[in-house]
């Protein structure tokens, strides 16, 4: 993808960044695109493990916080995009077979069947928008490279089977900022939250924050301290790690388009 | 019940109301009983219906508040109340074959099967209880009668099996009240949340006020608006409605006792 299409797209519909990924055109991640939609995670499980996974995502809505789920052997996610197709609409999947990665493919045509239920979660893209509007930098969109993420001590409330750690995601900011941030980040419940803790790494169980399990490193600056929030890769890591015969995600930031707009993911207060 | 029993169980813990129940002690309805803690519908289907029921309650969370959902054949809801055995810890139960009552047991022994998936939901007791407590006056509670409940003509999110409209309860009140209502009952997402509607009944379908379709009528007085919320009655009358070949309730007004305290029913935020 062009540094052009991405251009084009921050300011397209969602529907738009949709039809280009449908189309094939459209084929790398998502982060800038249809700026002030709703991007979310997705996790696609055969449906006689669907009623587990819902059960975990109610028990662990921090990390899990759910947007939508398709009736078994429907790709319309009709409550948060009606028309759109989960087979087509996002730039790449991720498709595991028995917890080993099989295929990264464009769509998905060759994988589909007709017990499949999707899952949709929000994603912490929401209240990255609203710290930046706040004037809060976030380090790794400064950096231009994926946000830190770390397996922490501190096990889900498991469901059926599907159980393990919380992964967290991890920004640096000055303990002011932090403060703040709590502030705008509890406005969001279906986008991760508050964070879920500030400060020693040792608290989560993190021992060398310098090495994420997954992302990238971001450094932190004198005067800044951790950040860390409850992370969508919580699920995703979950199901990997429950060796399912069959697992459906999308490809890392390449998300989809959801047609519900930031504001609408605060709480009812 | 002898009226005594119920006054001296209004101080008692959860924990001693369900022992109550378990031993068969205590046969009555639980309004008044354990004060401060949180009581829950019970809606029991078989595992095959669990996943279509929990996203019919996760689609409708105002009607449907989910407390906790057990794993498949487990009597014990260890979210909420670890230890407690649903199957003995209610003082009276509605069994239903193919949408017909069957039996009102005061224990589910002759009806326990090992595929059953069990549900508890929030209830108005406990906004009712902060209402009280902020001297709104609560009719029914007044008149020692059962809450009014209508059908609407607002149609919940269907989801597989599960379909049918929102069930509201009324409250009469000043419009003043009703104001105050709406922040107060605004801090209990978990136990329906603000009123769905004040005013007009007709705006929700309702032809006749003074014939509840649930309940027992009560007066609306001079300078009064009725004032509706979200009923926990909806996800019970959706399961009826869909006729399945097995579903347990509560028998109204026959609680669970949680093990959860009013105040954590309220929001994140």
């Amino acid at each position: 993808m062009t540094e052009s299409i991405k251009h084009e797209l921050a300011a397209a519909s969602a529907h738009e960044v949709r039809r280009r990924a449908r189309s094939g055109e459209l084929r790398g991640p998502t982060p800038g695109m249809a700026l002030g939609y709703v991007q979310a995670n997705l996790v696609i499980v055969p449906s006689e493990l669907a009623f587990d996974f819902l059960l975990f995502c109610h028990r662990n809505p921090k990390p899990c916080p759910l947007l939508d789920v398709t009736e078994p052997g429907s790709p319309e996610p009709a409550m948060v995009a009606a028309g759109a197709d989960l087979r087509t609409d996002l730039p790449q999947y991720r498709v595991y077979l028995e917890g080993k990665l099989a295929d990264e493919p464009h769509n998905l045509h060759d994988w589909w069947r007709a017990d499949l239920v999707s899952f949709l979660l929000g994603c912490s893209f929401t209240f990255e928008s609203a710290l930046l509007k706040e004037g809060i930098p976030v380090r790794h969109v400064e950096l231009g490279c994926n946000v830190p993420m770390y397996r922490t001590n501190r096990m889900c409330q498991k469901a059926g089977h599907f159980a393990g750690p919380l992964v967290v995601s991890m920004r640096p900011m000055t303990p002011d900022q932090a403060e703040r941030a709590v502030k705008i980040c509890s406005d969001f419940p279906r986008a991760h939250g508050a964070p879920v803790h500030s400060g020693d790494p040792a608290a989560l169980g993190i021992r060398d924050i310098s090495q994420p399990d997954f992302g990238d490193r971001v450094e932190i600056r004198p005067g800044e301290i951790p950040v860390f929030w409850a992370c969508g890769v919580t699920p995703q890591a979950v199901a990997l790690e429950a060796k399912l015969p069959f697992l459906i995600t999308h490809k890392p930031g390449h998300m989809f388009l959801t047609d519900l707009r930031d504001a609408e993911l605060m709480g009812e207060r």
